[in-house]
């Protein structure tokens, strides 16, 4: 039996470990100090109070004979779909039910997808980028360019006419830089695509944390998208099911003339059996009016740490994207060394994430995230205010 | 962008959807008379008290401040994983805690893992055979060989030495037939793969329906199994969770200097971001003294019927398989032809499935089920019964 080769090419990543490593040193050394993260990735909150009572509910559900249910549809129940499809009309998007596929994630959907598409085909990623469109890639063999984010294009790069690529990734609101793009930028990421014949797989993870009204949700907010692109969500920042596990990703039959739509379902019933039952249950209640108006009320409060990261950063004159319509913030390290900014930070008790381990572009940059407490995010916002004044 | 090329070799598979349409059309024919399904694939009983227990508290558990989690681990939570090596260990069978990983399925696994192999690899299904080996291995373009089961061998043939393979399925006790392996045949096939370094992977996805205590529950039973395999096993026929979805997989360090091992969590980390927390905690529940009783009982009343399924088509001489160790019955057809069979069958109200469905060799043959009631399985068994006279 031979193994698959290319997972020789993996690159190992040290980052968190390394972050981890270097914190742990510091706290044996100063027991004293309270230390706060503001690396962290995951949300903190617990999930709202209509979604509890559902996984209640449909817990109970699956122990009475009645109310039982076995195999689900593979691409998820129909009460699902349904308000993901209001969801996206509340929006002015339309779509079809047998565009919805609902999953477990969308680590999984990101991954999964790739399954649809020749291993002969070149992928075009942003760097810096959430490193799994890389190493899934990496996985399959398939060729990698690179879309450039600087500081001058804010972290949002714009197609290059004389690369040619297949598959595109774009991930907006963006992991880990909290850019997002506006309605002309992804517009000429779609015409770029449409001329090329190529996909655009979209990431809308963040879509929920956008505040500024004139930015696109999702990319079929923009002309021409149902050609080309495949988008894909998640619950996880949304609504908190980061352990609860909960996605969906809409493929439009307008893409390709419906192949990729009619691979994808028989794709997932051959390798998946749809999402639980419960978990399903949790989602659709997340999607109504209420459940809706709950996960609002975290979002804000998480984007209430952000705008005060973000206000900080902008006081002490450090440039800085996100944290407006992203739980991430990325800032420009000042002295310009992320792994030596990590440190002088590390000494006034704060943890961040070295820009570095999201890619090349990354060097000279730090991720902070919104995720903590407000009270812990003021106490860091202080500190750091300090140590640069 | 290029599709998967690869995708236009699948079969379609009218099987089941046949199947559905000659069913209402007899229906229609025929409102007066009841009909009873044992073609069902799928658990009818609900889920046990201790998961649904489990399920409701792990829920609320997400809804608290102090007891929400975000991200599990990709391998699963050890919580988990040490209920499963324990359940491991009462049969002798030794693990370690990083062997072990837990998934949303046995289905997702069983195609997940052909990430770690070349395509280059020749790949060895029984047949007939779950369809899910066929098409998963199709996708990836890899060459399929089969090892025929036949009424000679019991539909469970031993390994010929003759044919070259790198990648070996083993589905004990089976799906379709519900024959299941002794000792002394797992052996064959486990010094067969050692001799030429191929991988076997072993679904056990109904090993806790096997009745007779002779047999092998897990392919580690069997000396060097840990040098040459990874078994898949699913809590869903053993705890009724079809709906709710959880499984594991072992892959044993002993595997090729353990790079199977170290890749696969490679690959989880990449394209995984774990089973539901609620899931994981009904699981557990599952695996206690008085989860393992109840799903106990479950079964008991399904093999109840498989016994008198099994009990009838003795009665009245008709060649079978199954049904002691498994759910599923797989018996000969009189008069030949599966779809006849059907038909007959099906003019006295019982629909079943035509093996032809499950490979070549299964044409002459067909499955049926104890998932049904057994008041059901008992009228059914009666007419079935008058029908062959």
């Amino acid at each position: 039996m031979k193994l698959n080769p290319n997972y020789s090419n993996l690159k190992e990543s040290y980052l968190f470990a390394e972050v981890a490593d270097r914190t742990a040193k510091f706290a044996a050394a100063h027991p004293e100090m309270k230390i706060i993260k503001l690396g962290i990735g995951d949300v903190t909150l617990p999930v709202c109070r209509a979604a509890v009572e559902a996984g209640v509910k449909a817990a109970q559900q699956m122990g009475e004979q009645s109310a039982f249910r076995g195999y689900g549809p593979y691409e998820g129940y129909e009460f699902l779909r349904e308000k993901i499809r209001a969801y996206y009309a509340a929006r002015g998007v339309m779509h079809g039910l047998d565009e919805i596929f609902v999953s477990d994630g969308a680590k999984s959907d990101v991954s999964g997808i790739l399954d649809l598409f020749d291993r002969d085909n070149t992928v075009l990623v942003p760097n810096p980028v959430y490193p799994v469109y890389v190493d899934s890639n990496v996985m399959d063999g398939r060729k990698i360019v690179y879309a450039s984010g600087t500081e001058e294009n804010g972290f949002l790069p714009l197609p290059d006419r004389k690369v040619k690529a297949d598959i595109i990734y774009i991930c907006s609101p963006n992991n880990p830089t909290g850019a997002a793009y506006d309605k002309e930028g992804l517009k000429k990421w779609v015409d770029y695509a449409v001329e090329n014949k190529a996909v655009i797989l979209f990431d809308a993870a963040y879509e929920f944390f956008i505040s500024d009204k004139s930015l696109p949700h999702s990319i079929y907010e923009i002309e021409g998208a149902k050609q080309c692109a495949i988008e894909i969500c998640s619950f996880s920042k949304t609504a908190g099911f980061t352990g609860v596990r909960l996605g969906y990703m809409v493929i439009p039959k307008a893409l390709d003339g419906g192949k990729p739509n009619g691979m994808w379902f028989r794709r997932q019933s051959t390798k998946y059996n749809g999402a639980s039952y419960i978990v399903q249950r949790m989602g659709e209640a997340v999607l109504t009016e209420q459940g809706l108006k709950q996960v609002g009320e975290n979002v804000s409060k998480y984007m209430k740490n952000a705008a005060l990261i973000s206000d900080t950063l902008s006081k002490t004159g450090v440039w800085h994207t996100g944290g407006v319509n992203s739980p991430y913030i990325w800032l420009k390290c000042p002295g310009g060394d992320s792994w030596k900014f990590f440190d002088r930070l590390l000494c006034v008790g704060v943890v961040g994430t070295p820009g570095a381990g999201f890619g090349e572009n990354g060097e000279g940059y730090f991720r902070l995230t919104a995720f903590n407490t407000y009270d812990n995010t003021l106490e860091a916002m202080l500190r750091l205010e300090k140590m640069l004044g």
